[in-house]
């Protein structure tokens, strides 16, 4: 996806939340709020905007001195999901369309770590998207190249989501290879929290290579990018990674909620509607 | 007031939102962008946010070549307040403190210009603020500065409220006059405005000489200055005006809503609330 205009004004919010996630010091984040302006004047619009959220986030942390801002915050989000885990496993076993549900589960996962100071809503988070329609909703096509698939590719988002991406990978029923950010960027999934999770013991976890929040391949590791071209199926988990992959030359399933307006208007939908596009 | 960290990034969306206003263009548009981008380095948070406004605007007019964006919507909220006016002038008449509901509708005012495209509500506006209780009401002491003024000055702000201070103006009951800036900036009053609604009738109109989106003293004129210095009482409408003078060293009344959450904060205020506030 290309960057719009309205993600030039977007990038100073994000870099304005992530400074004071990282500091207190006001100086620098002044500083950090200067370097990213400077920054906008070399950002065409053709590039996708992870491309500028690597190049931002890397300042927040240079600027900071904080390579892992968001971490107690990804903590918080992994606890409270791991909580809800053996309740989400049971709704799952005993709904009429189990792989729905996983799928859905999923795409809530995907809305919590939004929700960072709203954690009494991630319950009732849930509870709206799994009776929610989907804006686009290709299971058909899903289910077809899962029944074909050998090896899929799952490629993770946020912290805390990966909680319920597992829940998805165990209902796969395929040999699934998870992919996480080389390094810590916004409240994105690392290895290690896909060991917290025990991601590793569902699926082979690999690094992408990406220090972007989202999958450009350009910026990806070769290992990465042999085991993308090769999966039969991938799966490709929240924004950042729709915004880089959604230009990709090969058949991709983008599960997500279209979280901003530039997004929702990109894939034709609403704000706030809950996506399982395939392309 | 000072420039607070949250101000950068909303001068990024304030010239979003004015570029598009002011053209179809774009490549323009980014390249406002771009400038805005690059100025944010330039801006010491100790200066006021509206002399940053009159830099931005002035972009958006030079990289559009657009000198009046707002001109349309300047008059379609002139037009709309104006058939309210005769109703309005009713409700003055029959309340029981009528200069505390032309205070009120003052307020109003300063509300309706915000919401361009929802006309269908400046009517429910109005009936709120008729009735919302004031965050700051320095309404005794208004009352005992206006008993004893020979001389107002009364600081106008956008244009379409300009109708509503009318009401004010003509319920004060002594000798005003209405500061309009020199240029159009954003939806502004100038002298132009001014006249369309009559406030010449009601009062002596004159330019504060300022080309920004509020009264900063040191870009006013003499003339402005002068008369400022010398007035009994001075009554200043709306964010920008308080903005540029909410620290200078005079018996000044503020009446405004809180419309961002910078200002609300800067007040001590929750935002939309409504204020009356004398320094």
């Amino acid at each position: 996806m290309k960057t719009y205009l309205d993600c030039l004004p977007c990038f100073m919010n994000q870099a304005l939340r992530a400074g004071r996630i990282a500091t207190n010091n006001e100086k620098k984040i002044k500083k950090l709020l200067d370097e990213v302006g400077k920054l906008i004047e070399k950002i065409p619009l053709e590039n996708t905007p992870p491309e500028t959220g690597a190049i931002i986030y890397k300042k927040v942390s240079e600027i900071t001195n904080n390579f892992d801002p968001y971490k107690k915050i990804k903590e918080k989000n992994i606890k409270h999901a791991m909580q809800l885990y053996p309740e989400l496993k049971f709704v799952v076993k005993e709904s009429n369309d189990s792989l729905l549900t996983a799928i859905r589960l999923a795409v809530a996962g995907n809305v919590i770590d939004l929700g960072i100071d709203k954690e009494f809503n991630i319950v009732e988070d849930i509870e709206t998207i799994l009776h929610q329609e989907f804006a686009v909703f290709d299971y058909e096509l899903f289910k077809q190249e899962l029944e074909t698939a050998k090896e899929i590719l799952y490629i993770g988002d946020n912290a805390g989501e990966a909680v319920f991406d597992k829940i998805l990978i165990e209902k796969l029923g395929k040999p699934v290879t998870f992919a996480v950010r080389e390094i810590p960027v916004i409240n994105d999934i690392t290895f290690k929290e896909a060991k917290q999770i025990g991601i590793d013991k569902v699926a082979k976890v690999i690094s992408s290579g990406s220090i972007a929040p989202g999958t450009i391949l350009d910026l990806c590791s070769n290992e990465f990018i042999e085991i993308f071209n090769n999966a039969d199926m991938v799966i490709s988990k929240g924004q950042g990674n729709y915004e880089g992959l959604s230009g990709v030359n090969r058949s991709i399933f983008f599960l997500l909620k279209a979280k901003c307006p530039v997004i929702a208007n990109n894939l034709g939908v609403k704000e706030n509607d809950i996506i399982l596009k395939g392309i």
